[in-house]
């Protein structure tokens, strides 16, 4: 039994999504196919590679990752498939992998160049269909990741944006002790994702928001306003904005039973501000706790 | 194998549909995953119950059918899992599951509160993934309900508008004569859903309809329009509104080609009068055709 | 292992496609069961049969293929399910199988009217879950289809729009001389579907487009415009019209970047006009290439 996934912004009115799934078929039929999602705004590789990244790690090692947002489809971009230590990720070679692929241990890249796995007959404009998809399917029959093409050295990264906390850039990997900074400084983040409850997503993730004292999020959408931490969004008032630790491990903005992005303006890039007013914790107490 | 369906409000745009499958494949590889759907719109308790309870009959024995409607999320509300002579069913203890089960033979009701049965870190935002999914793919794969948590006596109820005639309360169980008394009468219904294709589907059930006469329908949205039963919608000309028994079982409102909520500014809750004016068919013949 | 693909205009908010797939694994839970598209516009049978034949060919030997979009569910026309060198089709008999039909070589047309493999309760409105799925989920446990009901002669056609050239039809089955003449003449075709992405797809096939000269479109929206083909969406600047061949065989119109449908105000049916300028390549030479 093998797992496929999918990531597209195919869509699903037409039939672009059932297409590829009969290829899979065709060439494994024993493969189980789920659908991330096919909703991704046309050629949006952010927004792409932000879904991939935040399922991915919930399927079972050796899942296949198959994400297809491939505005440059036809053209020479290159298309990859990644051999990580707990899954195979397989899509074009334009950054739609690279934030999923951040988390995880590396093993092996190649190209997708070998036209044995391909479908015969290789359209300019659907390569999810007819290159992705059966490169999936013979990777889930275990077919080895080198007899796909040339092994590469690196992949294409999209740049992702770091909060900054004053004009300083946080300091990766030293998370208790950024942890503790923040607790005196204003952190800047920004809107990385408006999700389908109208949930604003920022890039400021868990380990950078102090675990005492109130922290308050300043949205600097169309119109301002302001927001307290809470533990989940029940905890404020119905149509009460409030900020969370949302469950892709960043901190969201919402509205209690509302939609925060249309009540308050956001937009993916607006910025956010959060201070912490932190007195009473001492750094020791606060560092043994995490 | 065995079939685990879901039924939410997290929409197809996001990653958590995805997270949550991957969730369920990491317990149970064989699990067969069906979406009921995922456009419940946003909290709406009513809807989600709605759809679980028209679609989940339609399952073979012993499927398990996730319902993940969750205003309440992450605050002290109940989750449970309900074992009746059919079916598994999970989900908030908020009356999602409740139209479902009240058709179903209750044998064991669990408060889920055994966390060896969920994710090891738990979201308060997300658990349809942390919680739901992971106790639905143990008990796909045989779990004992009673392991979950301890044992309950009831289930919260959401409140079924029940059609009335005149100023009673049409009573249920007595089919035949409720039947028989409906031909004399009006009975007062109302919205419950608006489908798709823009039918509007009310409380009246199939059993409270007569059989004989003829049975004319009473809009009262913001455009009052009357119409006749019929036995399916092209047996009235195109454009024309129509009222059938719908596949869910309960008397519907359509327009032949068209969308009857937009043509007369029906919405969930409006009132829909039926009267039927029946000379022909005597009580005796009536009754021995039910 | 068989695989069920289901094309509906069911549309995924409601329960409706849930309860089909409840039905079809009631009856054969090992089906493998792959949605084309349940999105096709309410009642659009021309949109649902270029769906269909876009996504069939894909899917392996013995795939049944289910098509619910049924405008006169409940009325006298009849249901279908017929046997190909290929596949299985399963459907109403208004013309929404005939465009895959076209491509297939037909062995056996039986009409469904043996109750036996119905649902025992058969509503008026909703043959998909009481007739098609039952009927699609016996067939791929083996039933010979000559027990579904009597065999029939023919199946109903849906047009095509067949493009022209001046005021004559382009004969079809002579390939190269369409090609040839092609070269010198304009074609007039028109657009047949409007995809996800707004691209716009017409009924010129591959075959008719000449592989030599440069080849302009006129497209006739409520906003003229004209392009080149060109091989694949990014051969031309961001924001520019083109026209390539689509990943479905026929000529489609769009924007690198963009949506052509949207932009240049396209319909389904509007008029498309494409000339070749061919001075170079002789007929010869062309020909050899074929």
């Amino acid at each position: 039994m093998c797992t496929i996934t999918l990531t597209t912004d195919f869509g699903i009115r037409d039939w672009f999504v059932g297409a590829l799934k009969g290829v899979l078929l065709g060439i494994n039929p024993r493969a189980t196919l789920v659908d991330i999602t096919h909703e991704i705004p046309a050629g949006d590789i952010r927004t792409g590679a932000f879904a991939l990244m935040a399922a991915c790690r919930y399927f079972p090692k050796a899942t296949i990752h198959v994400a297809a947002v491939d505005p440059g489809v036809g053209s020479r971009r290159r298309a990859i498939a990644v051999q990580t230590a707990n899954y195979i990720f397989v899509g074009p070679d334009n950054g739609v992998l690279s934030w999923a692929l951040a988390r995880e241990k590396i093993e092996t890249i190649c190209q997708l160049e070998n036209p044995e796995y391909f479908l015969q007959t290789i359209s300019r404009t659907f390569h999810g269909r007819d290159i992705f998809a059966p490169v999936a399917a013979h990777l889930s029959r275990r077919l080895s990741l080198r007899k796909l093409g040339r092994e590469l050295k690196d992949f294409t990264r999209l740049p992702w944006p770091e909060p900054t906390r004053g004009t300083d850039r946080i300091r990766r990997g030293k998370t208790s002790a950024a942890r503790e900074d923040a607790r005196h400084a204003k952190i800047r983040g920004e809107i990385i994702h408006i999700d389908h409850f109208g949930n604003a997503i920022t890039n400021i993730g868990a380990d950078l928001i102090p675990t005492s004292g109130k922290t308050i999020c300043e949205l600097m959408g169309t119109r301002k306003a302001r927001c307290a931490l809470a533990e989940f969004y029940g905890a404020v008032p119905v149509n009460t904005p409030v900020a969370v630790i949302g469950s892709s491990g960043f901190l969201e903005i919402a509205v209690n039973g509302g939609a925060a992005a249309r009540r308050f303006g956001l937009r993916i890039g607006d910025a956010i501000h959060i201070r912490t007013n932190c007195l009473t914790a001492s750094t020791s107490s606060l560092s043994s706790r995490l």
